[in-house]
């Protein structure tokens, strides 16, 4: 399996976890050195806290694991595309790179109150150098949703 | 002093107080039915953790206080404009109003790596109903940068 897939099965690997745990569909982690630092699902339902997605969640991990604010180098590989609050959080702590596999028209699908502005958007009128990879294992992160909204506690928010 | 003055000013108390623990100058308060339910300044260097902006913190410590990840009919008060991420932490827990003392820009010229996009663009682009009202209070808020950049400790991100 190339590196790539076995960093973005990690983050779906951590949706899943998270799905059975009653939380929503979504996960991420980040890489540094071709190492995972930190891989994390959405905990906004289990920590009643709405800014606990994935994306937020990995990045305050990796950040107490390596003590620093800085990620420079590392990749985010996120089951959805980030939101622009992920996608500012990346910005943030200087990640250099967003591999996603959802869009955020899937997870607006899904029921999630999304704000429709996506993360090419967010790079343009912001003019960083972010590099940016849609659309990554797109099929198996879309049927995360698939698998959260046959659950009789699926509860978007 | 008008309510919305008191609130502005518990931001720039909460932000004061941050200062003077050589967090960086921000600070937002959260109002809900003309009560403070949060206040909080920027934790950023203190939790290691870069997503720990002033209304960030806030948000979470309002959801944790009251139990609940929906804050319709809330107002923030923030001391200076929402960087898009925390504009977007406000989006998802439908706060319903965001006032702001300095803007985006004040705090790029003290230092800090914004994203150069502002409340009002967010809203246009998402095409969402939030109320901004902007340069509230401006001038005790872009004071806040001065009294911290003149610190030994001051350490933008």
């Amino acid at each position: 399996m190339r590196d790539e897939e076995k960093f973005m099965r990690a983050a779906i690997a951590s949706a899943t976890e998270g799905i059975k745990r009653g939380q929503s569909p979504f996960g991420a982690c980040i890489v540094r050195d071709g190492k995972i630092i930190a891989s994390a699902h959405n905990c906004v339902w289990q920590d009643t806290d709405i800014t606990a997605h994935a994306e937020i969640v990995a990045i305050r991990l990796a950040c107490k694991y390596l003590g620093t604010v800085d990620l420079t180098g590392s990749v985010i590989y996120s089951t959805c595309e980030p939101c622009p609050m992920c996608f500012s959080a990346c910005h943030w702590v200087r990640i250099s790179k967003i591999v996603f596999g959802a869009r955020i028209e899937d997870a607006q699908k899904a029921g999630f109150n999304e704000l429709k502005i996506s993360n090419e958007q967010m790079k343009q009128i912001s003019n960083i150098g972010i590099e940016i990879v849609g659309d990554f294992l797109r099929d198996e992160c879309v049927e995360l949703f698939r698998i959260w909204s046959a659950r009789q506690d699926a509860k978007a928010y």
